[in-house]
Formats: C-alpha cells, structure tokens, sequence
C-alpha cells in the first residue's frame, strides 16, 4: 500500500501527474496540535513548480484545500478555507473547506488540485506504439500494469506526487518544532561538478555554542531565513550564481545536470529511533534514498567515512554531548541530539531535448526526441522541501514510538 | 492508520460526520479492471440516509467523484465525470473528475461532499460542559483525545465513514463478479423480536443444483433484485411488513430496534485465505464484527454449533464438493467453494428521544433528553451494503495474497 | 505474515503439531518489566493438553525456553533456565536459557518443544491419496499448497500453535495488572447444550462496590483461585459436574460437543484502543472470533441485543461510571474502564470416532473411520486461556498506542 | 516490530550478542520450494567470525537449526538435522530437527546457539557507571531503556542479529536461482583509502553477450568461486592484498578501517517493485543502507550520477534492452531486467584499542580504554553476505508483490 512513513505516523498519497488532484491522508497527528492552511501552504508552495526560476517552467497553483481530522470550537474560523463545488451550476453542491483547527487525532486529509495540464505534450508517450523516455519509467510501468499504466506526465510516478509528502511533513515539523525547537533544513551543496564551498553540516558545527551542542532558534531562523532567500537555495551565494549560470546553460543546450543536496534537522529529540530492522537510520536511508531520481545517500560523515580510521572517525563524548557529528546525529539508529544529517545525491533531470536511443513500448527501435513537455533541467533544485518533509515524517513517527514505551497512568484517568 | 483490508487489498478513510467531505484511497486495484462511477455509486446509493423510508432522515446526495487510479486512451469518456471548482469565482480552479477506466494498479482516490449539515442540531454536545449521549463515543473519545475531538454529530466515530468501506467493497466485488462469478449479498433476518422464517444461508443451499455445489447467475441476480426491492433488504416479505411496521411504531415511541443481518458471498473463489494469525476468519470477524453498533457476529451454523454434536455438526464430503454448509464456506481460515455465510447482530440504535441518565463530559450528572438530530431507530436497515463491502474488501485481499505464491513466469517478460 | 496483535505490542509465531518446536517471537515488551519463567510457564501450564481430564490424552511437558529480550545485572538468576544442547555427544554444544529478568524492550524470544509424537497416527492421511477428516483444514491446506502442506496432526493448523499466544498473553497480562490491576478470566458458559446458571458478567457486576466501578484486588483474586479448581474452568460447580458427566458420555460414545466461553477483562486501563478500522472492538472480534473451531463471538450483551429497545440497552452513566455494562467495557470501540466482556462460541470438535462420508485429497469418496489419534471431544475445555491471552494481547497494543499521543519531554533527556 | 521485508516475504529475529541463541522465523516462503539446511548453512558460514582471518578473533559455530516449515514424505531424511535436548540429563526431553524437506509455506523458524561468549570482557560496560564506548550505541540503548538493555556485547544491536537476515536471505536466493536464474554477488572495492581497480558493475557489464542483457550461468559461477576464494571477497587480487597488509597494519595499531562493497543481482526478474512509497528502490536503499555501521548507499552510478549531464547518464535502450547500466537495474523503482547493483559504504569499526574521549553512562567523563572484548579492524570485510542477503530478501518479496496482480484462475481449482 502507498504509504510512507508509519505505524504510528504515516501519509497515504493517490493521484497522478495530469489527473484531477493529488489527495493525501495524513495519520497519527496528535490531538491537540493546532495547524492551519497557511502553516502547511508555506510549504508547499517551495516544492511547487515555479516557485524557482530554475526549475520547470509548469506553473501550478498548488491550493492546499483541508477536509478533515481538524476541529475547533470558533466553528467559523476553523471552515474559513476555499469552497470546494462539485457538479454542473445547476445541481452543484457547495462546501466549504478548514483553515484552522486543533488536530482531533482523526485521519487528516487534503486535496490539491491540478491545473496546468496540457494533454498533447504526451500523446508521444501514449499506447501500445508510444515512445519511451530514456531513463523515466515509460517501459517497465507499461509492462508491468500490462498496458494500463497511465502515460500522462509519467502518471503516478511523477514528482507531483510529492504534494502528499510535503503535506505530512509539513504537519510533523510543525509539531517537532513546538515541542523540540527542531528545525528542519536543506542546501543544495553540489550541481553537476560545481560544489558549495560551504556545508550545512560544518555551519552547524559552527553553530553549537562550546558547552552546548544545540542551537540557538534565532541563529536557526536567520539561516532558513538565508537559504529561503538564496537563488537556488543554498548557504554559499558564490556558489549560488554559478551554479543558477550552469543551469541556464544547459537549459540552452536542452540538456540537464545532477545534484546533491544536504538535509539535517537541527536540535533532534534524543533517544528516538527503532532497533535494527526498524531503525531510523534505515528508515531515512530508504525514505530519502527513495526519493525520485536519488542515486545515493548519506548519513553523518558518509561515504567519507570509508577512507577514515577509526580514532579518527569515532566522535568523541563529552558531559556536553557529542563532540563532532561524523555519525549524523545518529547511533545505531537511535538519535543523539546532535544534528541529524544526510546528503543526497539525484542523477541529471532524465528529459532532455537531445536526440537518444530508445524504443516504442513494444520494443520497435527508434532515434527519440522529446517533442514538448515541460520539465526541470536540474531536478534537485526543487527537492530539498520533500528531503526536509521525508526526514519530519520519519522523526515524527520515531517520537511517537518512542512515546508509546513510557507510561503515563494520568492518560487512563476517566472516572 | 486508518486502514482497512490490506497489506494487499486496503482502504485508507478520513472524513468526519460534519466535516467537509468523506476521502477515501483504495489501494490494490488490479491493472485492467474497467470501474465506473456509475458502479460504484449504485453501491453507495444503497448506503446513503435517506434511501430507505425507515432510515435516517437526513438526506445527503453522496455523490462520487473518482480523483485517481484510472486511465483509458479516450481520455475524454474517462474524464467525463462531474466537475469540481476550489475556489470563490474570481480565482477558482475547475477540474473535471473520472467518469470510467481501466485500474492502472495506482491507487485510485474518492471523494464525497457532505451536503446536508445543520451545526445547531449538535450544540447540545460541544465542550467541556456538553452533553454525553449513552450508548455513544462522546465521553471516551473527548477523555481520549484531551477535549479534541470534533463533538458534531459524533465526528469521526459517525457511520458516514462508511463510505470509504462500499466504495472499496464496490471494486472488490466488481473484480470478484468478473472472474470468479463471485455474488455478494445480505438479507435482514430479525428486528427487535421478530424473526425472518426464511434465511439466506437456506435459501443458497436449496438454489444449489443436486450435482453441483454452485448458484447460476441467472437465480443469483433475480435473488439479488428482489432483496433490492424488498421495503427492508430481506428474503421474506411477510416479515419485513412486520418489520417495518414495529420500526415506524419505535420511532412514534421515541426508542429503537436492533437487528440482525445475514451476508454471503455466493460462488466465492475457493482455496484462498491466510493460516492462524491473518486468517479469512479471523479477518473477517473483525471486519464485520468490528462495524459500528455491531455486538455478535457468527460464522456458518455460528452459536447454535455449541449446542451440536460433532456426528450433526461436521459437513459430509462428496467429489461434487461440502454436503451442507454448518461451516460457512471456511476451514481452518480457507474458503472451501461452499458460500461464505455470516450472521451480524447490531444493538439498537443508541440515540432515542426519551429521557436517560447521564453525564456532561466533565462527569456533572444530568437527565439527558435528545434536542434534536437525525437518526436511524433501527441502524440495523442501513447496514446490510457495509458488511457486503467489508466481506468484499476481505475476500479480495485474500485472493491476491494467495496468487502471490503462484509463480506466472511470463509475467516478467520485458527484453 | 504470521503475527498477532501489533503494531506495537505483538507476537510471531511458528512451528507445526509435529514439528520439532513451537517457536515464538514476542514485540512490544516494556523495558524494565520483570518476568520470569515461572510466571509465563503458568499460564502455559493451563493450555497443554492433559492439563484437563476432559481434554486430549496427549501429554507435552510444553516446558518454556525464553532465548532473548531479557536481562538482569545478576547473570547468574538471569541464565537459571533450563540447559539447551545442540548435536550429538561427541561435538554438541549446551547453552543456559533464561530464567529471570527485566524486558530489555528488545524481542523475547521463547521455545517449546514437542515431545509427543506418534506418526504412525497419521498415516492415514498422507499424500494425495491421504483421506480428509471431515471438519479439518486437511483439503483446503493441501490444496491451496499444492500438496506441500504438512500433514501431520494438522501440521501448523493444529491448536499447538496456541503456545505463542498464550506466551504472548502471559507477558501483556503481567503488565497490565502491575499497572491497572488488570485480571483477565474466563469461564465455560456452555457445554453442548448444558448452560451455566452463572455468568461471568452478572458476577463481575455484583462484585463492584456500590459508588465505584472496580473490583476489589482480593475478591478477584478469590474468583480466579474458585475457576482454577473448578474441574472445568468455570463458575458454576453445578454446571462443572453435568458439563463432565456429558463430555465423559460423549467421550464414550466417540462424539463431541460443543461450548461456549465467557472472557472478561476487569478493571481494564480506560480510554484505549483506535477507531473505527483498527478498533479495539474490531481487533478483539477477530482475534478471538478467529481462533480454531470458533463460530461466534459477541461482545457485551452480545446477540441478546438485537432484542432490546434502545431504552433498555443503553448503560445509564453516573459520575461513579456507568451503570451497566450491556456495552460490554467498549464504546465505539474505546474502552470505558466497565470490564471488557466477550463470549465465544466453539463447534464441536472436528474429530470424532463415527464414521463419516469424505473424500480422499486427490476427490475419491470413502466412507471415513478415524483409525487413531488423541483429541479433546470437547475444544472449549481448554480454550479458555487462548482467549484470555488474546484479549490481553490486544488491550495491550492498545495502550501503547494510547501511550504513544501522550508526550513526555522527560523521555528525551540525554545531555 | 522487528522485520525486515514483508509484507509478503520478511523474516523476524530476535536475540542478543551475549545472549543464549539467535531465534529467526522466515514468512512467505513458497509452498513446494526445496531448502536443506546445508544450503543455507553455506552461507551462514560466509557470515560467521573467524570464517576470514580478517575478521574478528572469535569464534563461533553458527550451527544452523531448522525447526519448522518443511516437509517431506521420507520423514527420516526430514528429521535428520542435529538433535535439540532441553533439560538436564535425568529430565531431558530431546528432538530431531530438521535436515531437508520442502517449504510447505508455514513459517520456517531456526535456532542458532551462540557458544564463544566470555562475560569478563564486558563488565567494564555494565551498569549506570559502565563505561561508553564512542561509536556504540551504549550510550543512547541505555537511557532509551532507562537503564534495562543488555550492555553485553552491544546486546541486540551486535552484528550477531545479521543471522536472521542471512538465514531469510538464503533461502530467498535459493528461490530467484531456481526460477530466475538470479546470482547474487558481492565485492569489496575499498578498504580505508585503498580502492580495487575492477568493479563489479563493469565486470558485469562486459560479462554481457553483444546481443543479450543476461549473464550465462557458468561465467557468473566462475566469478562465484572466484569471490569465495579470494582473500578479502574482492574481484581484485592486487587490491586483495595491499588491502589484507593494510588490514593487518591497522589491527597491530589497535585502529580500524572502513570499507566499501559493492552488491549486486544479475539477472533479476524484470518487472518487479511497487511504485513510490515502497518503491524497490527505496526498500533497497533503506534495507542496505541501514546495516550496522553503513554511512552511504548508492544504486547504479551512484553519486558519480551527480557530475554527469542527462546525455550522459540515461542508458540508451534497444531492442535487446538497456544499453548500459548507470540506472543500476531500476527505473522508478522498477526492475528492468539489468543488474541491480548498489555500493555500500562502512565507518571503521568503532571498536578501537586506542584511547578515547568518553563518558559513564551517568555521564561522567572518563579517558576511555577498550580492556578486552573480541572485534574486526574492518567490519566491511564480514558484510557482504549480509547485503547480499538483504538484497535477496527485499527482491523476493517484490516478486511476490508483483505475481500478486497475476490472476491464475487454475489457482483455485477445488472440486
């Protein structure tokens, strides 16, 4: 089943690129925890296409529309969201949607409709005879569904699925940031063979006072205010303008890039994580790792690790906490307190312009050329939001677990 | 989370009673299956309040719109469906929704509006001094969620999200009536005191040929459309006129009826279901057993198989198949071909008018009296589509769980 | 997969009737709870065959090896278990098993072995000419697994699968009465067609004190000291020698019977268990209604429901609690803190010595003659403990989700 | 709970470093399917200390014990695995176990004793003024567990829990061998900053016929054996060598040294893996880069994909199939039929002989000094049998996932 995250935290996610809407049910929001639209919106509205200028030129609207699992007494504000109509004007019928609530603990679900879609971009793709796009999952969906896969857009294994990730995280680092002072960041540290000489990972070394190894929540808001404000969201602005140039570049040439992007969250829960086949570091391994177009990813010091001994690889302890964060926040999948960190690695945008080798679905070769369609020339430019969103979801559901071992008698009291 | 079926065949739900709309996401859908609204909502129309005369009044239109899951090449019949605006008129997005296609295997996504809503009907239970109703949720889930809970028309814990149950139930059953000629059908044995002289697990044994342990199409739709024409879904005409003079003669009076209802699936495809721990039976008296208002529930001869002997109790084998049907169509958890019968026992419908004792939610006694709200006397009428939907939902899981150990090899042919 | 129970607090299971061990996998075990052997081995005690005159003349020692999940400073208590050896003489290798400890929160892992076994038994029904016992999962399982299923005593259909749910059980029961004061019992109501005079229900309800709703520690204890003497596990001594008398005749005459069992939890922790798809009411009619040859399961006043008006079956609700438990403990599938009653209905056992039309595996009809073979002539003798630890299994689970949505900074100290 | 893979094919553990045994219970595996203990003991053997003179000093026999989910007819050759006793010898109650049969699709459950276990080494760590080792999880296991987890030998976060997955591992690879052809291999291509010159990917690539994407079945048994063979399980004798001095160097300095492998399965079912949420690739990059001491994982070209254009990187497709392998195997998720390969990156052992920054549990600070205690200078050498297994083990449930959508009617042929 289409979930992500879970048991106790998790999203289940439906719809594909050029269908009606994108629809998300969040689960295990904990009672109480006040939310809004707008506090989620804000979200959303970074992983949108369009939000960079160097990302796909499709411009969606990415309305945020809450159906369910909030609750609040002003009965007024709480439906104060978008009217959703359904039908012709003759038979419709009205309703309006929540703005602001109390979650209930009630399953909560959302709908985002979709607006740009331009059928005859993809009739290329379409039938037993369509073309297959190098690298995106054209022949194997067609296969495996037998022929039933929807050819629009890539149908469901679109980015745009990714509404639905963003909307649960959106949720989790809310509350993470209530209750924790968690912050939940991203910078892109690498595009095609341009690196930031700047990484999130030692800026918030940098950041840790001496005898204290969190950080402070104005330093933090100053650097997402910084990375929000950065032309391609980063910490390094010389690297930030020649990698926009790059891009631009090999839009011209219709062609694309890859790219590498840090995500950690700052001033983590300690002590959360499952054991072993649980674990949170296989859980954010596989959720991050998973992502579309991901090739690789790392936690803490990562694959530099390899080449390091371990005397000088083993942070060292203090009364303090961890002196260094060559383990990312993370041992043996349980969380230190130390900042949670991974660097994630996406291949080139698979759509280029450039004529290449494929097939039609039943195999006929042919010299492909992609005719329309709009799309990314570096994809990791918009992904950091749904990184950030996958890395709230699985801390979300690692403190929720972590919760369910202590108990609290006060929570049986009835009569 | 909110899941029901699965791991392979499931439904996810949200959406509370007065809330803006039902969402719902059925995962598992086989590639190829041709759904259509219309097929769905013929299910769903038999669930909605106001579609029998001795239901609930409120009338709601509970009109399907599909969000996802589907494709056809003409992309014009597949979206043919109603139109759905977000939005106030000035800066509103219109899409149109599915009308009919072919599964993709992508999980296709629901959603219906609530339409008839009237908040003052429910003040009487809002806060902390708010009334409880006996029989209901209210005081649990209000100490249970810390005063979170929506109080409107019993928020989640309403038997509107049952919606999610016949929409998944009506693909399952869609899929299950194609290929295995797989019926599903309940009938109203008893309200109150009064007691059907006919049952369906009867009547499906006497429409057996002498040779044969299965029911011809032809029988099985006419049986199917005279249980849709009966005043209260049930086999025997004589009782349900009584039946339904004792349900007008309960509301007169302020009060309700139980009742109990039988369901089978006719021709059920056999050999499938899990061992022990994830049963068929286990599963399914969960399901069914687990429904709202729901008190009993009996599988096959159910509890009058206590009183028997082993030499009365156990079904004969011949070549031709289970010479009677005391076990229901299971053994050991696995349908044996025979009709998967069980028998569901609902207490009477918790909100009456009359005067009861009880408390407001923080425990100050009081002499409850209902102000006003809708309702069922007997919720027993309305449940029969539920417990067919949540026995499709099962059974549906369970066949592609035992495919899964049939390896096809030319299901991997791709080069 | 073959789990009970769960997400957060369940139990896997494995091994045939014939295997050489039941093997049991137990999650969800809270750090720092003490158990020991002994106190599993107890209950265990209560579910091997011969424990009862009136149950199977099989004789298992059933002796428990806990293998994992626990510790104490003390090694020395901690490995007091009985030795294991592995291999011949010459090259075998013995390690101590665990005695005593505290659950480390990891896995508990625990080994039954199976002592008593007469193959030559079960000849009869091996292969593809091997004959179907009427009532049995012999056709279905060697069908559904094209004829690799073992056949031996029902290989993993046999009730020896129970040892893991009652391992399981033991432990959640140690915890839920260290903390709530939780007992959990059960009581044969039914034996053929012989009823108990006395309830388990009625009893529980005398019990409670005229301004509370919970039963004194000492006076449950008494009650469960009375079942446990009782010669057949119930309230009524009355019943108990008739019920005997009856299984000795049938016995004798080489039939069976069947029964029926009232399960109870008292004083169970309010205010847990999920809505809706994973209530606790859902989760308890399965796991209980799911178990070998149970055709019924009720919870509350059960079928007896259907009957009453509302006015009659609503609990009235005091500040002290509710007055009346026709709810059965839950409400909406929530607990209410009223005891958690269930009753279940068992067939007659499956095995008898009379003779019976079946078929061979491969379709060829016989007249059936049971050759050899120990058995109960009555299941519900023994089934008594299964259903208590399944109940106490899911009540469990359900208060470490309630858990899980409380929040205790405090579980998150480090530094 | 602790599986890893499902939900069709998964395998549950349980057990402790310094515990009595191993317990591992192995769901979903297929009715008819032929495994011996012998077959998965092979690889058990690669798995265990002392089987690489690289590895750590201690010594274990890891002798496998197979306990249920088989049968044969000749139950003499079923039964003929070592004998398990329990008890002392004047009360002692000995069984056969299992030596080869067929899975009959019951759960196969294992033992696997652990006998080289020496306390003394260990009671430096015990208690709340036990020491912390830096790169362990002593610190964070013991106050998640308020102070309850075994501190011996890293209790159940050792390495010795990799039993279970390479027990479900096994006979998974037993499976995609028999059906699909499928070998699954690994090498390690560095060692701290030496790296080998060949790898896997390309050694694979060339393997390749001109006009066929697959691997003939002797050339990959020959690279098979020469794997086994090699010093440090490397294609590279040259790199074998100066990694095994370097090795040596480091163990004589009391420090460590990362590692790096690579992993791969050639010629896997094309077609198999669900989309998005459990995409295979994002169980992949989870199950893989969730092992112990893992800090990276890459699929296909990895993070090398980061510095390429998109006309460099999509792999040009023919007729014939993928022409090129830098998408690793998968497409969204999606097996196409080419090698699945992954490259896995390992921290140096934490366990270091050099001294230390640390703290006591109760967090005072200490110059910490390993006393005793066995361990590997490089935990990369070991690991390859593991990632193996967990590829296997995630691969195979992905075919089962996928037959699940195959409707075979024959499947339910009965009567």
């Amino acid at each position: 089943m289409e979930i992500l995250g879970g048991p106790l935290y998790g999203v289940a996610g439906a719809g594909e690129s050029h269908g009606p809407a994108i629809t998300t049910i969040v689960f295990g929001c904990p009672p109480g925890l006040r939310i809004s639209r707008q506090g989620i919106q804000r979200y959303l509205d970074r992983r949108r296409p369009g939000s960079s200028k160097h990302g796909t030129p499709r411009r969606e609207q990415d309305r945020l529309i809450l159906l369910s699992g909030l609750y609040q007494a002003d009965t007024d504000r709480l439906t104060a969201g978008a009217p959703i109509r359904v039908g012709d004007a003759d038979q419709a019928l009205t309703v309006p949607s929540y703005d602001e609530g109390y979650c209930s603990g009630e399953p909560v679900a959302a709908l985002v409709l979709s607006s740009s879609k331009r059928p005859q971009d993809y009739e290329q793709f379409a039938g037993p005879e369509g073309e297959v796009r190098p690298g995106h999952t054209d022949l194997v969906k067609h296969h495996q569904s037998r022929g039933y896969a929807d050819p629009r857009g890539g149908g469901r294994s679109s980015y745009r699925s990714t509404i639905s990730d963003v909307i649960a995280g959106s949720i989790a680092r809310i509350f993470l940031r209530e209750h924790f002072r968690t912050v939940i960041l991203s910078s892109i540290c690498q595009v095609g063979p341009l690196k930031s000489s700047l990484t999130l990972a030692d800026r918030l070394e940098d950041m840790q006072g001496p005898g204290s190894r969190s950080c402070s929540p104005d330093a933090l808001e100053n650097l997402e205010d910084s990375l929000e404000g950065s032309e391609i969201h980063t910490l390094d602005p010389t690297f930030a303008r020649s990698a926009a140039e790059a891009i631009r570049e090999t839009r011209r040439k219709g062609d694309s890039l890859g790219a590498s992007i840090e995500v950690a969250a700052v001033n983590p829960p300690p002590l959360v994580g499952e054991p072993l086949y649980q674990s949170l570091k296989l859980r954010l391994m596989g959720s991050l790792g998973g992502l579309h177009a991901v090739q690789s990813c790392e936690i803490g010091a990562g694959s530099a690790a390899v080449e390091r001994r371990g005397s000088e690889n083993n942070d060292p302890i203090r009364r303090s906490g961890y002196q260094g964060n060559r383990h990312g926040g993370l041992l043996g999948g349980v969380t230190t307190g130390s900042p949670l960190i991974c660097r994630v690695g996406f291949k080139p945008t698979s759509s280029i312009l450039r004529p290449q080798q494929s097939v039609r679905k039943n195999l006929k070769e042919i010299e492909f050329k992609l005719k329309m369609g709009r799309h990314d020339p570096c994809v990791g430019i918009r992904a950091g939001i749904t990184l950030e969103s996958r890395l709230a979801i699985e801390l979300m559901n690692a403190v929720l677990m972590h919760q369910s071992r202590r108990l609290d008698l006060k929570a049986h009291q009835l009569f």
